[in-house]
C-alpha cells in the first residue's frame, strides 16, 4: 500500500480527519509534575488518551531540537509509542529541503532512524532535493504550498506572470509530477479556504496537510468543504495548541482526549454536510 | 558588532574567505580510529588543522541528525569547540523556516542551546516566519536565494513576470529589507556566477555565503570575481568535500589543512586579482 492509499484507508478505519499535533513546549508542561522527562511523559499522555479520535499526529521537531540532544531522544521515544500504535500515521514536521547528498541524510533521519511514516519538506530548491524522500512509496511527504501564515504574502502569493499562475500553484504543479510513487501530499493552510479549493480542484489525489484551524484563525467547517476532496476525505487537519493545553491542569490528557474528540466530530460533521450537498 | 561587521572583521583579521563545510558522513571516515565518537574526533581534528586558514565553518546539521540523539551531541561538542576557538565565525547549516512560534524555538535551538553564531534559513515563508531569528543582531542568518543544484530551475530561476524579476531576486530584496539589524546574508550557489554577480551589484552589503566551488563543479575564480563585494570581501566560500576527504588516511587531518591552505591562496589570488583589475 502507498503512503497515499493508508492516508486515505486509516482515515477510513478510524472515521477521522484529525490529526494532533505535538508541538509540546517545555514552559507550557504543568509544574506539578514529577518525571523524568516532562516533555516526553506529556506527550505520550496525550497520545494514549487522544489516539481513539486521532488518524495521524503530527510532531513538531523544532520543540523538540529546542531541547538540545534530550530532546532528540525525547523526539525518538515519541515515535516509539508511535510506532507501537496500530493505525495511525506519524508525521514528522521538520520542513526539510537541501541539496541532494544532504537530503539523502534528513530521509536516513527521519524514516530510517527516527521511524516516521511521513516529514514535511520544503520544495524551495526543487526536484533532486527532494528525490531522496520519494524513494520508498510507503513513506510519505508533505510539502509546503500555501502556509498558513502572513508571510505567505511575501513570496508563495505572488503571480508567477500568467493568469492563475501563483507561486503556490506552481509548487502545486511540481509535487503533483513527483507524485509517482503515490507518497506526495500538500500542507495548505486553513487561513484562505477560497484558494485551498481551487488548489483542491486541480489536484483531486494528493492528501492535504491543512494546519491554521486552531489557534491561527481558520475556519474548520470551510476548511472541510475546501480541503477535503469529493468524498469528504485525502485530507488531515492539525491542531495542536487547542488540544494540548485544553486544560493547564492534572486533567491535561483527559481535557486534551475531549477536545479531540470534539474537533473529531466537527470534522466529521463538516464532511457529512459536503458529501450529502 | 553587528554580525555583518563581524563577517567583514573576520576575513580581514584571518586574510581568508574560505568557510570549512563540516559535513562528516560517518560512512567515509577512517575505518582505523578507534575512538569513542568517530565522527566527533573526525570534525575536531579537522577543525584543529585547518583553523589557521578558515574564517568561517558550516557544520550541516543533517549529517549529525542521521545519527539520532547521539548525532546531536556530536553537534553540540563540535559547538563546543568552535566557541573555544578565538575569531572564527560558527554557522549552522540547517535550513530552517516554519511560522513564528516554531522560529522561535528553532532560534533557540540553535542560537542559544547550541550556540551558533548563525544559521542558515528558508526564507519561503516571508516575513513573520524569519522573525524570531533576527532579534540579536550578533547573530546572523544567511538565507537561501539562488542554490547550486539543478532543481534551482523549478522555481527559483522563474520570472515572477517583470523583466529582472526573478524569484530569487525578490528573495534577495525580502532579506534586505529584514537587514535593518546588520545580520542578513544570503547563500548564493557557485554554479551560476554571471546571476551572482547581477545580485551582488544590487545588494553590496550582505555578506553571502557560497557553497558549490568543489565538489559541485562551480568556477572558484569566477566566484570570488562576483561574488565579493568592490573591496573583495564580505563572502564566504564554503568546501567541505574536497577539504574533509583529501585522504581518505590515518592522514585525513594534514591533508584537510593542506587543501584549506590551498584554496584559501587561491580565494586570495582570485581577489587581488579582482581588487587589481
Amino acid at each position: 500500500m502507498t503512503f497515499n492509499e493508508r492516508v486515505r484507508s486509516v482515515i477510513t478505519q478510524k472515521n477521522s480527519l484529525l490529526c494532533v499535533g505535538l508541538d509540546v513546549e517545555v514552559n507550557k508542561l504543568p509544574k506539578s509534575a514529577i518525571v523524568h522527562n516532562r516533555q516526553f511523559e506529556f506527550a505520550k499522555r496525550i497520545i494514549e488518551e487522544t489516539s481513539p479520535y486521532a488518524t495521524a499526529y503530527k510532531v513538531n521537531t523544532a520543540f523538540y531540537e529546542a531541547e538540545g540532544h534530550q530532546g532528540w531522544e525525547t523526539l525518538e521515544s515519541i515515535f516509539d509509542v508511535l510506532q507501537a500504535l496500530p493505525g495511525v500515521i506519524s508525521i514528522a514536521d521538520c520542513k526539510r529541503g537541501d541539496i541532494g547528498n544532504t537530503a539523502r541524510m534528513y530521509a536516513k533521519a527521519f524514516f530510517d532512524k527516527l521511524g516516521a511514516d511521513a516529514i514535511t519538506a520544503n520544495p524551495l530548491m526543487g526536484s533532486d532535493s527532494v528525490e531522496p524522500f520519494l524513494q520508498n512509496p510507503k513513506k510519505g511527504v508533505f510539502f509546503l504550498c500555501l502556509t498558513s501564515n502572513p508571510g505567505s504574502a511575501d513570496l508563495l502569493q505572488l503571480s508567477l506572470g500568467q493568469p492563475n499562475l501563483s507561486v503556490y500553484f506552481r509548487l502545486a504543479d511540481m509535487v503533483e509530477s513527483w507524485n509517482g510513487g503515490e507518497n506526495c501530499g500538500l500542507v495548505v493552510g486553513a487561513t484562505k479556504p477560497e484558494i485551498m479549493g481551487h488548489i483542491r480542484r486541480i489536484h483531486p489525489d494528493l492528501p492535504f496537510l491543512i494546519p491554521g484551524t486552531g489557534a491561527q484563525g481558520g475556519d474548520l467547517e470551510k476548511s472541510v468543504l475546501n480541503g477535503t476532496d469529493q468524498f469528504g476525505t485525502n485530507a488531515l487537519f492539525n491542531s495542536s495548541r487547542a488540544i494540548l493545553y485544553a486544560s493547564d491542569g492534572e486533567d491535561y490528557a483527559e481535557a486534551a482526549a475531549r477536545v479531540a474528540r470534539e474537533t473529531r466530530d466537527a470534522l466529521n460533521a463538516a464532511r457529512e454536510k459536503k458529501v450529502k450537498s
